[in-house]
């Protein structure tokens, strides 16, 4: 699974990057901002390594360092041309297709937000960052006009157990036999098992063109890449967009278990729906899981209540050990969704109503510095405690499996995160359980928590 | 698995069944001709009952005795009724797609066969039956008339451990990954790993028209049901006219350890390629499997030499241990299959220079009679041999799991087969170890021989 | 446009002909019975000649004496053989793609005829007969199961003059602004019209599967070939066929103005109209033309009073010198019918309850026996007055432009019709009109009658 | 044809238009900038008056005067309400498709080029240019990347005579038949003859995706808008951008008679290929009319060798009276191209090789001050005088059609163009004659020289 292909291959462009003009092309090759080009060798390693049993980006980057991509210019249009890849990409020399697919979403997405997102004026206010989320959806073509709801998100652990496993691949099977598609962050475990299950459903019912997205975002797609079974892959520029763009791109949810990145999905999720202004809108939310998963339901439910307290609890359904139950719950959920939208003349393929305040939108930079000042105590309102304490996950996230967050790790030891002692004591108890049950981090792999709370 | 829908539910054609003449439509509800109806009965109960663990066809029809089939004539056409039906073919309370195909494919096969080829005038010549399967073919919408060979047919048992299904699965993967389509018997074990490999592979390849044919007829679906991914479905009228088709439809042929089902396969393909007139044209056919079933293909190998020569043996060729091979040679195979029919300006979607003899055409009804008859001597030429102990396998598989043979056992015992003793103790030899690696049952049944070995 | 291709071209089949067993191939090539292959070669014959400006079928096969066609049997199936035929048919030496599938229309009906149809036993009731008619268009595939009501044919003269040519242009123009399709019997005039403004409407409407069915028989192919806009051609084995095809397989019926094969088909619908079983039938029925074309409509409104009697008048509907309307009306007819089918739980493709009697459907040979026999008397009911006349008139199409009626007449003169007093002075009213107006013949040729009246 | 439609219509959008952002629709909304709020309104104008027989931009907008054209803020997106439109672009109330298209083409271009392209920093370099072109019709989904070249440009005069228009048809129709795509200019006359021609043959051909590309701009539309069977309508936005379009975008050229802007397109193209740096490039030029055009091309020859010099005239070939071998000669042409794209490893889309310089792509405003100071002197090399009278002739389009020019010339009288006399001469007769042969402006309006030629 670690081989390297040796040979220097050249890739020809599919999807919307097959036709460029020459400025662009230019522009593309002189993508001499070291940043821009190192971004886009690694998500483009990333793809390429799909499949691979590692979660620990700096480790990939490593082992492939010196894996080369590098932009030609044809009088046509670009190639990419690929040196020292991981060998399982290719089938007897060519490129499987998925991942070409992949290759070239990455250079899309990640040249489109270089080149059209980032260098605009007053991206900083909500509706403009909502406006970028929504270009690139766009961009990436996974908007489509004419569907009534339809796409099911399912979050949950890329380290899970074979019976939390089995349970996702069933709950998908089950969304695809009722015809629905799946959206995830496109990793292993519990990103990958619905989408399997799907499959297996659409080629029952005979869906041809059934959905499997990924969403990720640079820092993630290393330790999470997408399997090939991802059909259409959108990189955002960074967390929040990603998150945004599953609330927004989705239109339901189911949560299988999983670690701290489950947690700070859920926590982004509920403190949106906690805002009075998203009252009224149906957003069928699913918490589900084998029956094996009852204790790690409860002690979410328990850590959920005891922050942003009961009322969260009542946004979403916990169903365990039934899977089409699951699924049936769903497609009655989206059906209010889409009488729901039909009412207002909403659009079916963007939740533009959603209201989702800068506090859950600005990109947050888990330094040390960063992370150490948080406000995890109670004295705020439970929207502003559940936006702190997403970031405070996502920092964990980072430390645990994200290149630049290893290496802050490494250099200045574990972040420390600060509140109140309720709070910090349900934390401990969150963060201990999910290192027991190996939910950090892939099993095989010790793990060192990166994080030190302090009451 | 075992409940069934207790609703009266009435099912629209698809395919070519939804364009009947009143006349067509008033003969198919005059089927009363008892046998005719009953085997559409059997059938049709055979394609709902998908996916069950039981194969045993006696013990299917004897649960779903009280499963009603019923076509109602409208003005626009015919529709089935539906009652006592397994409820696993139902998604909230809708028949899933790919067995309604399946279910009109039944009715679509058992009445053209019927009304078309049955009632025709020398149907016994040896060009007289393949064009009946020719016709069956066409008429069922499998051939392809642009299509380069790329169909590989996977023979195997159903009744197979967990190691050599995962392996059956991985060749799949690895035709898939090559563009390569399956056929097999579509029923469980060997002939379901290679579809649901093939599918992901396909999937990751992008290519969403992937084809998983199955071909069955109506005494072995029972115990052999389609699994659901089967996207095309053709039921032959006989066992014999089944095995013509894989041979003149598929392009490559790849054996999977198996037990007396697969033997008579391999009995069936080598005897025909043994046949001078058959000397020249190239026919890829690989026997593969884990490593473990090492033991498994030597005792094959032996049988064969000590039966029909070692001739037999220059036309296959054994690969243990290696998927990816496997999908290589084929792939090798069906390139010069391509080369030689262009070269000769042969069709690719049906192999109409294969010379088959009528010994192989013969439908052959496995009574005690028939069975006693069988000549195992050595005293005839080798394809002759081929051809008796085609039957004689043939016979037991009937024994073993077809309603119509089950009951001949129950009522007379065993079945007496005679031959040389050099035969008879290599078939002992053989059978038996198919009945100590649990081949000729599935698991959790205890096996009772259907036959009685007389040198 | 008289040139002629000197080359042999060798031409494959395109649809359904390209997937024949060894054994159809060997009975085509068996075309042995001297009138089947010449009926083949006159039929390709003539839609290799369409554009032509002769509607003398005679003179077309005199010119192409010469012209061969030839079977070959290849291993993949089977290949024409063209030789003389006329030039206007190939670009670059390449055959008109139109063109080349209304030659392999020619063989699959002529020949499907031939061996499914003719050969059978009891062809001669009226429901075998009906069947007859639906299996040749499903064979053509033809039948549409899911597209309601929106086929309107149109009728009308071959040789009409520029402004009822141009009139009827403009009406297929605004049936196909609607959304509606065009079936005609296929040759120049009012048969070519409507479907040259319908493809107009078609390209602005943005319908890329515009329908232009063209309905012929081997008989009236020759002088009136199907124009390549035609992209459905079905060639019925006579003309009660081609007229029973007509009334149950379109949805409408819009009669323009033309000569003696008009008037033959307004008595074929009148006359079936005129049935009691027939009365709730809605069928919506349409005469029209400019406004120069009103005493055209005047005399054969006399001359079906005179005969048939006004009850008949009461299905149709006369409009004059308003295209748009004409679609209007035609729309509003249509959706009754829908509803009606619905209503019902009818076919959309089938017009099964509409009751045709032998009378309507038993194929007609105008010999001057025949001729002289018919039986023009008031003494009958009007139904069977109406089918009389429609063979009547019948005889004079065939007398004045089919090859075989044009022989007849050279060697025995003129048929002789009688009747009453009455209707033969009608008769003669509308046959000398027609002359004079140049609806018998295309303009340039003189017309001598083929018939004459005797009171 | 004048009708109005006199009620509200709201119109959903087709294409790219479906899907946009809040803040685009906003956008959109907000046009308040009079002039892109006006040439919206006209250019909308134009399209809905697609058949009208006014050639007079002035009169088409005050004869509608009071049409309104509204965009609508729907959660959805956006929505068009139109008032007073045409009727004719109606059937029973609904706007028909290709119209609608046309009409969303007007928006989307309008406004992206509002946008995305005049905002932009330094779009004055030759190079910026180009790469705007390329993104306006990338944008308009036109540039096909696997297509070889099969894109024939057809120029000519909107205002021709019958038999000129017939030849153009015919041209059209053999282009067709070859299975080549048309471009033009988009209006009536040779613009539309080759399209209808083309859609004959293509349906003869059984080519469903036959392209129909109309290339305008906001100051021509109104005056020859785009006949309904154009089915991808491009509006640049100015005419230099326009005719850039066309000699990168079209494979070859094909011009028909025309008046002043067909002589205005030929300077254009012979300006660039006379540009040493083209001279390699194969690029199919074919002049073509009728027998009876033979004087018209004899006086255009005679003015190109007398200005531009007998070299330009070495990069075209005249044809006349065989429409058949203007397109053996074209395909031909574009066999070359392909093969020189091939091995230059060039875009099949885009013509990128091609040099055009600044000189004729920097957009010519035609006030009375700029045509009286072109140099239409000998004193300058042939490709700069080609330019300045590449102007001249853009001047007199405008002041003969154009709303603007026309409004010019009714204030300050004829433009006063200067030269040598010889220049002079020349010209004076050429436009003489394009007055005396109606190619000015449509047949029954009596024509007014809005120019003064000065020696």
């Amino acid at each position: 699974m670690t081989e390297k292909f040796p040979d220097t291959v050249t890739v020809s462009p599919v999807g919307s990057m097959d036709l460029l003009s020459q400025l662009e092309v230019a522009k593309l090759r002189d993508v001499g901002r070291g940043d821009l080009r190192e971004r886009l060798r690694r998500c483009a390693l990333a793809v390429l390594n799909t499949g691979s049993q590692l979660d620990d980006a700096r480790a990939v980057f490593e082992r492939y360092a010196d894996f080369r991509i590098e932009l030609l210019q044809v009088e046509r249009g670009i190639r990419l041309r690929l040196q020292n890849a991981p060998a399982q990409a290719f089938v007897d020399g060519e490129l499987i297709h998925g991942i070409r697919e992949h290759l070239f979403a990455v250079l899309r997405d990640v040249v489109y937000v270089s080149n059209e997102i980032e260098g605009r004026n007053g991206l900083d206010t909500p509706a403009a960052m909502t406006d970028a989320v929504f270009q690139i959806l766009r961009n990436a073509r996974v908007l489509k006009t004419r569907t009534p709801p339809d796409l099911v998100v399912c979050w949950g652990g890329h380290s899970i157990g074979r019976e939390e496993y089995d349970f996702s691949k069933s709950v998908g099977y089950h969304l695809g036999l009722r015809g629905l598609n799946i959206c995830t962050g496109c990793g292993p475990g519990a990103m990958k098992g619905p989408m399997k299950g799907a499959a297996v459903a659409h080629a029952k019912q005979r869906i041809r063109d059934g959905r499997y997205v990924g969403v990720t975002e640079p820092g993630i797609i290393a330790a999470e890449p997408p399997n090939p079974l991802v059909n259409e892959l959108v990189i955002m520029p960074d967390i929040e967009k990603r998150l945004e763009a599953f609330t927004r791109f989705g239109h339901g949810i189911i949560v299988f278990p999983g670690g701290a990145g489950t947690t700070e999905e859920l926590f982004y999720v509920l403190g949106i729906l906690l805002n009075p202004a998203n009252r009224e809108l149906p957003f069928p939310l699913v918490l589900a899981g084998p029956g094996s998963a009852a204790p790690y339901f409860e002690q979410v439910d328990r850590f959920l209540r005891g922050t942003i307290g009961p009322e969260a609890t009542q946004r979403y359904q916990v169903i365990l050990d039934d899977a089409e139950r699951v699924a049936r719950v769903m497609r009655r959920g989206l059906a209010e969704v889409k009488e729901y939208r039909r009412d207002k003349g909403d659009a079916w393929f963007f939740n533009w109503r959603l209201r989702v305040e800068a506090d859950f939108q600005q990109p947050f930079l888990p330094t040390h510095e960063a992370m150490a000042a948080l406000d995890l105590s109670r004295e705020q309102p439970p929207h502003q405690l559940a936006a702190n304490l997403r970031r405070a996950f996502s920092g964990i996230v980072a430390g645990n499996v994200k290149d630049e967050g290893i290496r802050r790790i490494e250099e200045h030891g574990p972040f420390e995160l600060r509140g109140d002692r309720e709070i910090m004591d349900l934390m401990d108890a969150l963060l201990q359980a999910f290192v027991a049950q190996h939910r950090m981090r892939l099993p095989g792999f010790e793990y060192r928590p990166c994080y030190r709370l302090v009451a």
